[in-house]
């Protein structure tokens, strides 16, 4: 690899202020979900694609490529929603090895109760800040960046 | 709080770009550290204040504030570090509650051979792809997101 490549100062900077926001908007999200409904991000996390999904089902390996969570995380989350009846495990009638999980009406009255606040936290912590070029900007430096990875796997 | 304010079609897909760009780049650097380093995301994220603390000791509470994590977390976390011989509990003179973690020789050797290797895939993987006012617009965003945060608190 020759000499290592450092950051500039300027780049320094920038990735470390991309590190905090990642971790403040995350805390800050968080606990405006536990506030005002009693749901953890990482229960947000899966209760939107399980709401977005026909009948409320969805392979649990799926899940986990969604939310790009380990197996083991995967499964202690899901435990935890089940004991609070968010959702519920099946087994699955095509694969023997592979569980569904499906949304249950409670869960999907907690998600459709939080998701109002959820979303107005985002806008005002983020796009009410943001002029329609910032927005741009990101749209365009968030894909390139996806790209790279792509291209990289 | 009156009618909920939903995201516009195109705030929403950057808001979608940028959870991708959280999880997609958190793996593939973790990716590159445990395939290299043998690290996780995880002993990086806590060898890089340790490495750069007055003698390698950190107060565990501060610790625990600049990752953003929770107290069993950060316990758990360090604990797999202490049986890997990176780091050490002590216990704090100054006060009985708070215990300290401190580098070992073993650690600082493991974070400076890990650091070439992830500094080159932040480059990679991101500002090689950026021009300088992209890098500009990112800094401002990313202050201004941190201020609206702080300022909510």
């Amino acid at each position: 690899m020759g000499e290592p490549r450092w950051l500039g100062e300027r780049e320094a900077a920038v990735w470390q202020a991309y590190l905090a926001v990642q971790r403040e908007l995350h805390s800050a999200l968080e606990r405006q979900l536990v506030r005002d409904s009693g749901l953890s991000n990482a229960d947000y996390s899966l209760l939107v694609p399980l709401s977005e999904a026909a009948d409320g089902v969805v392979r649990s390996r799926e899940l986990g490529v969604l939310v790009g969570w380990e197996r083991s995380r995967l499964s202690h989350q899901i435990g935890r929603m089940e004991k609070r009846g968010l959702v519920v495990r099946e087994e699955c009638a095509e694969d023997a090895r592979g569980s569904m999980v499906r949304l249950t009406p409670a869960g999907r009255a907690a998600i459709e109760a939080a998701a109002p606040g959820h979303v107005e936290a985002v806008r005002r912590y983020v796009f009410d800040g943001l002029s329609a070029e910032e927005v741009d900007v990101l749209d365009r430096v968030f894909h390139r960046v996806l790209g790279r990875i792509a291209d990289d796997a």
